[in-house]
Order: C-alpha cells, then sequence, then structure tokens
C-alpha cells in the first residue's frame, strides 16, 4: 500500500475502510472454537460458557482526555485500551472472553499508526486470552478514539460487586499506588522529545510505564471471584480514595484507611514530594491505577490466604477496614481525619 | 439541575460524570431478572440465553460523519445509534437482548441534548426490548460520539450468515430503497433552519424520517432466522449494490439484479429524476437504507411463506438470484450491464 515516494500512507487517501478491515483480520491470531462467526460478517457469533454468567463493560480512550500521542506511542494506546477494559472484568471476578474493538482514526493518522496499536492490543489480548471476536471502524473529523467492549465469565454466586461488603471486612489493595500519576506528571514537565526518552531513573521509568501500560489484575480477579475470597472489590481508575468510598457506600458501610500503611510507589513518593506534594495525598487521589480494592471477610481468611499465593509476585496490602460507622475516614500519624476526594471526570 | 438565569446548563459546568450517570440510571426501566447487575458497578453482569449462541456487534455514530445535528435532533441519533446495531443483529438472524451506550461528549453538548438524545434511545429500546445494561461517559474534544454495543440471541444452526447462499437462491429485498439518500439531499439542498421543518411533500417527508430515524427489520430478521427461511442474509448499510456484492462473494457465487423490479421508494425516485440522476444507479449505491437483503432457496419457500405472513405491512421483493457464473450483473431494459459500486467510508 505504501509507494514509492508517497511518503507515509495515510489512511484516507491510501486504504479503505474494508482494507483497513481486512488488514486487521489479517493479523488475527487462529480463533478458537467458541467464536462461531468471526470478523467479516454484519456480527460476530460466539458460543457462551455454558451455566456461567456474562460480564459486559465499555470502556473508551479519547485522544487529548485520556492519553496524549507526545507521551504514549500509538502500541501503548492499545496495550491501554484493552488493559482498562480487562480491568473492570476482573473487578467483577470474571476471566475476560471476547473484545469488540471500535476504531475512529482521524484522517491524519498512518497505517502504520494503526498497525502500532493493534500490536499493542493483540499482544495484551494473547496474553490475556481475549479473542478479538469483532468491531468497527469509522471516520473521526476530532480525536483518535480508541472505544472497547469486552465480554467476561464468571460463575453465579461467583461475581464480585461493590455492595458486598460488611463491617468489619478488611480492605485490600494489590500492587502500588501514585506510580502512573507520578509517571504522567514527569512526562508532562519533559518537551516531548524528552518524553519519549527513559529517564535515567529507574524508578521513574517504571511510574511512566504505569502510565503507559498499565497492567490489569486480570488473575487476582478471577482467581478472587472463583475461590470467593473476597465480598466486594472494583478497580482504582478514578483512584483509591474514590474507590474506598464507592464501595463503602454501595455495601451501606463507612471504612477506615490507615495512611503509614499505604502501598505508595517509592519513586512517585519521592517525586511528590521533590514538587511539594503530600505522598499520601496524591497517591489516594491517584486516578489511572489499574489496581483491585477488595474487602476480605474474616471467615474468608484461608481462601484467602490461599490465593495470595497463586499471585506470586503481585503484592497485596492490608489498608484498612470497612466500618459500621458510616463515615470515611484516613488514620494519620494518629489522628482521624476524613478522607480527600476522588477524580472528578467533567 | 437548571438554575434560573443560568441559561442552558452545560454539562462542564453543571454536571459530573457521575451526575450524568446517575441521572441516565433514574431513566431506566425496570431491570429484567436476565439482568443480574446493572449500571453503577465496574461492569454489567447478564443471564445469557440457555443453550444460545450469542451475537456481538458494535457501530459508533461521529458528529459531522454520520449525523450533522441541522439536520437530525438529539433524539433521531439517539434512535439511530440503536438502530444501526439493532439492524446487524436482525441481519445475523437474532433477537437483540444487551445495550452497552458509549457516549463521547464535548464541552457544548447541553443536558438538555443528552436527556433527549436518551429519549430517543429508550423509545427505541423498550419497543426492541433491549436492555440498557451499562456503559461509559467520556468527555470529547471534538465530535459527539454515540458508540454502542449490543448483545443478540440465536439458536444454534439458526444464525444467518452472509456466506451460506447457493447458486439458484432467490434474492429479496425488505422494504424500500433509496430513501434515506433522497432525504439526506433533500435536507443538504435547505438551510439548516428550512431543514428542520417538514416539507409540503409527504413522500420527501417520509424519505427525511427514514434517514433520521431508520426502523431496524428486528422482527423480520428474527424470523428468518427461527423459521431458517433464508440461506444467506446482512443488511444494506452500505447500499444494495455493495450489499450484493459481498453476499455473492462470500458465498462464492455470482448475482443477477432485475433494475425493473427494484422497490426504489416512490418519492426518492422522483427526486433523483428531478435532479438528473438515474433512480436505479442512485438507489443500488444507496447507503444508510438499514432493510435486509437475504437469500431464499427454492426449497425453503413454504418457510419463506410463512414468515412472509407474520411481518404484515412490510414488503418484501424479489429482485433477483445467485448465479453459478461468479459475475454480479444488473438486468435493465432487457440487456445485463456490470452493477455499479457501494459505498466506501474513507
Amino acid at each position: 500500500m505504501n509507494t514509492p515516494g508517497s511518503g507515509t500512507p495515510r489512511l484516507a487517501a491510501d486504504t479503505g475502510e474494508r482494507g483497513l478491515i481486512a488488514r486487521i483480520r489479517h493479523r488475527l491470531p487462529p480463533a478458537p472454537p467458541e467464536l462461531v462467526v468471526g470478523p467479516g460478517d454484519d456480527a460476530a457469533v460466539v458460543r457462551p460458557d455454558r451455566g456461567a454468567l456474562q460480564i459486559l463493560t465499555t470502556d473508551a480512550l479519547v485522544e487529548g482526555v485520556h492519553f496524549d500521542l507526545r507521551f504514549s506511542s500509538p502500541a501503548d494506546v492499545g496495550h491501554k485500551a484493552l488493559a482498562v477494559n480487562l480491568s473492570d472484568i476482573a473487578a467483577m471476578g470474571g476471566v475476560p472472553r471476547f473484545a469488540l474493538l471500535s476504531l475512529m482514526l482521524p484522517a491524519s493518522c498512518t497505517l502504520d499508526a494503526v498497525d502500532q496499536l493493534l500490536d499493542g492490543l493483540f499482544a495484551l489480548a494473547g496474553r490475556s486470552r481475549v479473542t478479538v471476536a469483532g468491531g468497527n471502524i469509522a471516520r473521526s473529523p476530532g480525536p483518535l478514539v480508541v472505544d472497547m467492549a469486552v465480554t467476561g465469565a464468571a460463575k453465579v454466586r461467583k461475581v464480585l460487586t461493590r455492595s458486598g461488603g460488611r463491617a468489619g471486612d478488611r480492605l485490600y489493595v494489590s500492587g502500588r499506588i501514585g506510580a502512573a500519576k507520578a509517571g504522567l506528571e514527569w512526562l508532562r514537565s519533559r518537551t516531548s522529545a524528552e518524553a519519549l526518552q527513559l529517564t535515567a531513573d529507574a524508578g521513574l521509568d517504571e511510574c511512566v510505564a504505569h502510565h503507559r501500560r498499565p497492567e490489569p489484575r486480570s488473575r487476582l480477579g478471577a482467581l478472587l471471584g472463583r475461590a470467593r475470597a473476597a465480598s466486594a472489590c472494583m478497580d482504582l481508575s478514578d483512584g483509591l480514595a474514590d474507590a474506598v468510598r464507592q464501595m463503602a457506600e454501595a455495601s451501606g458501610t463507612g471504612a477506615k484507611i490507615e495512611s503509614a500503611g499505604l502501598p505508595i510507589h517509592p519513586a512517585a513518593a519521592a517525586w511528590f514530594r521533590e514538587h511539594d506534594a503530600d505522598p499520601v495525598d496524591r497517591a489516594l487521589e491517584g486516578g489511572d491505577d489499574y489496581e483491585l480494592l477488595f474487602a476480605v471477610p474474616a471467615r474468608f481468611k484461608g481462601r484467602f490466604r490461599a490465593v495470595t499465593r497463586l499471585v506470586h509476585g503481585l503484592s497485596l496490602t492490608h489498608i484498612g477496614e470497612l466500618t459500621s460507622e458510616r463515615s470515611i475516614r484516613l488514620v494519620r500519624d494518629g489522628v482521624d481525619v476524613e478522607l480527600p476526594g476522588g477524580f472528578v471526570h467533567f
């Protein structure tokens, strides 16, 4: 499609929607038998897991709102578009199954950029055993939009909602928080040429990677659901403070968090401190940390211990409790204060 | 939310993502028992139809590409965003079940416009017995985008693909073609103030309505699938010529269409003629007609007759045949010519 001397091929000039769909179909891995009709017909047809409930979620990445192509490569965007949806499936205790990809492409978007985006997306889909079953391609007169819908499966009574928590349940969070926020702040503090280079600091590099390519906690979510090791679960897409507040509200409880125990990424904490910001406040308001917050009742202790042994390498930190008193508290240096707020989209 | 004297409330200023989600949730009709977890959690959870295959589709409407707010109201856009997806489910012979709504809203979008969009969408969802199970709201720095993913159900061996046709199968098309195209051309020929008024001509009004609010052929598609009355089926979203070409290609056949029998909307035919265009050519290239093209083998005649009795009011017109000769022909005034092409998106 790239003719000599024509420069970088652009979509509008060099290929049609059909050509692009054919290009994507050629790159799809062999379909599993559950995909009865794959891309290329009016719709996809799949065989749902027998006896299971189905989880449905959708999440979009919009250029200029959720990503900046000076700071993230097309492959990063492709990865993240799927990752944020997988995070939702994990938060429900499910196993991801099928994905639909809805691309809205500006005329300035190159074929090469689309290929890279698909590289990032298919690499994560392959690792996560998610089948891209179909999708849609449209022109965008504005930003690049990567919108996805993903299905997952979970057994009846194994689904994890936000509302199942009870007073006394211990709250845990996976991984480390604040990293994605620090990574994005670092990128914004650079010129775009510098931003695409690695920093000298391995810790900050890790933060940048958390922003660009969050790792959905698919294995943890599926294990917590399958083992019924948690009473409630949700992801941290809008920050830990917001997640705690929403889980408590949905469960009809309050919550108390210990600031000393929060698993703040050390390089993020250092970055916040260097910029005269309080690491606890910043990590709590966070956003873009695709970790899981979950509640473990005392009677699930054995099951939970079994899960912790199966997620080697991923830290699960006890950060507080759900409480019968309906307020959301943060205990800081022995003083009990109101928890600061979460991320507001508009 | 609208305070006196504040003028038309805009999203950015007067409400957050949460407020908007709460607003949508309040407007949802009571959920059926198959919706186990509805909007408000990380994802929706549904109970799929036992023993059925699941159909998955996604289609987006992008402002400035698929609609123009001078020509369509927000309610029209809400209706059409769901209709185009229902058309895909119908084309597979399925019954629609659940929908996910992904909205990308420019800052200039008013709460009132969002409410109207939901009016149009929920009215069609109610009539079509589709449950809006969840969704996502994001800000758009560019156009208004309404992206939807819809699931449907069909029994094993009752799914209608494009590829099931055989030489000798009779081709049928539902309803009338060319209307949406003529309606849009009429709208574009007016100033925007005029465009929102009805025309004096009832026929052109019907064409405009076809463009603004296409009626998905949900009942026909579901009946053709359930009765196995067709060997292949697809919708006309990219025009009849394109649909015939794609069905023949997927089925490994050719096709022959009779121009005299094409069910061109009479007001559309008159409009094309008035503008020195050939009605057959324009209606064939069409686009935006959400009718169904389907193939009926001779041995399915009895089943097909039973279906025709159940879709009262909807005409089903015999337009030609699939052929063993692999070319796509149009018979016109006794002369056999190559079929003109379909709609190209980029």
